[in-house]
């Protein structure tokens, strides 16, 4: 039992790893942040995006292919309209593994400056004898 | 003049694109991420690094090349070993763009909302008209 839920665990944590992989390398194009930071303010056409960032349909497609198979964009095709939108949440991964790191960091610089302030007080100390 | 300082800016602009394009591609990989992991509790020798990853250091790196030309990284050799630490703010740019983006998905939640609020009052009055 114990076993399977390490198991379990280490499936989640694996497929987060790669849900990590697949929104860092989303990121990682100045199109694609261009689209989501469009999408933030509401949905487009598939058709109104490409036109915007000066892209054929098909290579402009490719590029939303990205952001579906990492789960930031999600579009649904009406009529002979494609329409996407940012999924709510969609960031929260990532703002989330890029904040907890930065603690750690800050944490690390705060234990220094507490250490070198040791120093520097057991060294007044010192003096003063 | 002005027309110089619109070049610079949209020069910066685009280098920001780029170091932005270059930090998020060093984020897509699980084991720079374990990297930065590592180093945000302090430096650590190349050699410690790819041993706890079980890699080779010849693979090991270029790991380390994407890190460091993505600015997340430096190393220094010192005698015959390489020490490697995070840069200060590594990862400030990729923390800005992201909460940015959703500062303004949620203030367009909140439009949503106070549109839908707006509605709501509306029937309402006319329904007890």
């Amino acid at each position: 039992m114990a076993h399977s839920l390490d198991k379990k665990h280490r499936l989640r944590s694996l497929s987060h790893m790669a849900h990590l992989d697949r929104v860092f390398h989303s990121l990682s194009d100045g199109t694609r942040r261009a689209v989501i930071a469009h999408l933030a303010n509401g949905p487009a056409s598939v058709g109104d995006l490409a036109q915007r960032h000066h892209m054929a349909l098909t290579s402009f497609m490719k590029h939303i292919r990205v952001l579906e198979v990492s789960e930031l964009v999600t579009s649904r095709k009406t009529g002979r309209v494609r329409m996407c939108q940012l999924r709510p949440d969609a960031l929260a991964a990532a703002q989330s593994w890029i904040e907890q790191e930065r603690r750690v960091w800050e944490a690390r610089l705060d234990r220094l400056d507490a250490f070198v302030e040791t120093l520097a007080a057991k060294e007044d100390a010192n003096g003063r004898e």
